[in-house]
């Protein structure tokens, strides 16, 4: 027995299918299934396609697939339509109700989600990404185009989140680790003092920073419970005594920090949706 | 006037909210909305203060606004139900059928989808998105740990393409910008020789490669017509003679590219929805 398998079937790349459809399953707890992605059905041929691989998994299993679509073709829809499967279909469910109230028809045309045709948007990501690279780990400095410069020790989570910051949000993120030296004299170090307002301080639990550190470099200093211990304090102390906000990263995905960062900053994002 | 405006209302990030509320306002073209994310609405008082929002709204603009919720609480979402606004709910939508089918309840708790719960996947993000960071532009070139290795010339894209297979998909992308001495040459470079199997080609239009160097170094040798000329022309030399699978990123976005490199290659994924 393989467990039930749960399809992802869009005309385009499938991201918004798998947002959708991770979001509800992670409702369903203790429910073990496989996750097969469809991408770019966008052919009837194609769709027939996916019906014969979505009923070949129903046959395998003995249960029925579920399948999450943001197909925008009726046609499209109508061949998955005779899959044996419960199809929840996301435009399906919504281009009818937004039609009634917004007085229009849709253009019911795929491939605009994620197209390049948002030509300004498109460039304000990869302007915010090539940023994000020049200005990681204290290198370059470029801090007078930043809208945020994230603080903290190594491995609390700010490389990570300048990169989703740039690429979701367009957004102008720097970050700058604290070195021993910027540790011992709980002062802001000189670069940043100009820069003071756009400063957005990363905290972690010492244990859990401990744990990562541990499972970069095993048995180092740098993952001793001294040094992380430290570190964590003097940071902590740099920050208050400067008046920097902070957010505790410990329990934080990379997609939370970076949405606490811009509501606590009011940081525009240069991307809307 | 200030046009109708579209709300994201979430528990979590947004995310979700945003990817699927996007997705189907770009089904209707000519419509000017302003968009405004309110994540972290976890509790009755934010759902009130959610509510007066887009009241106020409302108000202001004389059109109904619209609401793309991901409201996992009965709760939270009838407060939400009593705003003057058209709402779209997709726990609510689906999650009805969804637990008919699975024959179990949901959970109803919030903050799943992009909990740091998933620890395993979270760490394929990083690892990945490190490497990705490490193995750029032909630094480092561990190359023996890549799922993928992107060949291309210099703004083909596949930096920011690297970073998104990283963060979406925990997959280890390296990339090689092919060099003037590489595309003389003709031949493949010697460093990549022992990793044929890996590597991936990215092509894109002169016209379109012009404008982006363009924009980066105005009136450039790097930016003429004749060095754009040259470059393309060599790598697909590069790409053919040595049975390089390739894709033309020109009308691509970053997404669409990721996953066509995925579909491609049939390099599996670490992280699935």
């Amino acid at each position: 027995m393989t467990g039930r398998t749960v399809f992802f079937v869009s005309d385009q790349t499938g991201v918004t299918a798998e947002t959708m459809g991770h979001s509800l399953m992670t409702q369903f707890d203790g429910l073990q299934f496989r996750a097969v992605t469809l991408p770019f059905v966008s052919t009837i041929d194609k769709a027939e396609e996916a019906v014969r691989r979505i009923n070949a998994a129903a046959l395998e299993s003995g249960l029925r697939p579920v399948i999450f679509g943001t197909l925008v073709q009726d046609e499209l829809r109508d061949v998955i339509k005779g899959s044996n499967a419960l199809f929840l279909d996301f435009f399906e469910a919504f281009v009818g109700p937004l039609e009634r109230e917004l007085g229009t028809a849709s253009s019911h045309s795929a491939g605009r989600a994620h197209g390049i045709s948002d030509t300004v948007g498109y460039a304000a990501r990869i302007d915010a990404t090539n940023y994000a690279l020049a200005n990681d780990d204290g290198s370059n400095r470029d801090y007078g185009r930043a809208d945020v410069i994230l603080v903290g020790v190594s491995r609390s989570g700010k490389t990570p989140t300048c990169l989703y910051l740039a690429m979701q949000y367009g957004v102008f993120a720097a970050n700058y680790p604290l070195t021993d030296d910027d540790l011992e004299s709980t002062r802001l170090p000189p670069g940043l003092q100009p820069f003071k307002n756009k400063l957005f301080g990363l905290r972690i639990a010492p244990a859990r920073l401990q744990q990562i550190r541990q499972e970069r470099r095993p048995n180092s200093r740098y993952a001793s419970p001294q040094q992380v211990q430290f570190e964590t304090r003097a940071a902590e102390a740099i920050f208050q005594r400067n008046g920097v906000s902070t957010l505790d990263t410990t329990e934080c995905s990379i997609e939370e920090i970076s949405v606490r960062i811009l509501e606590a900053t009011g940081v525009e994002r240069r991307i809307r949706p």
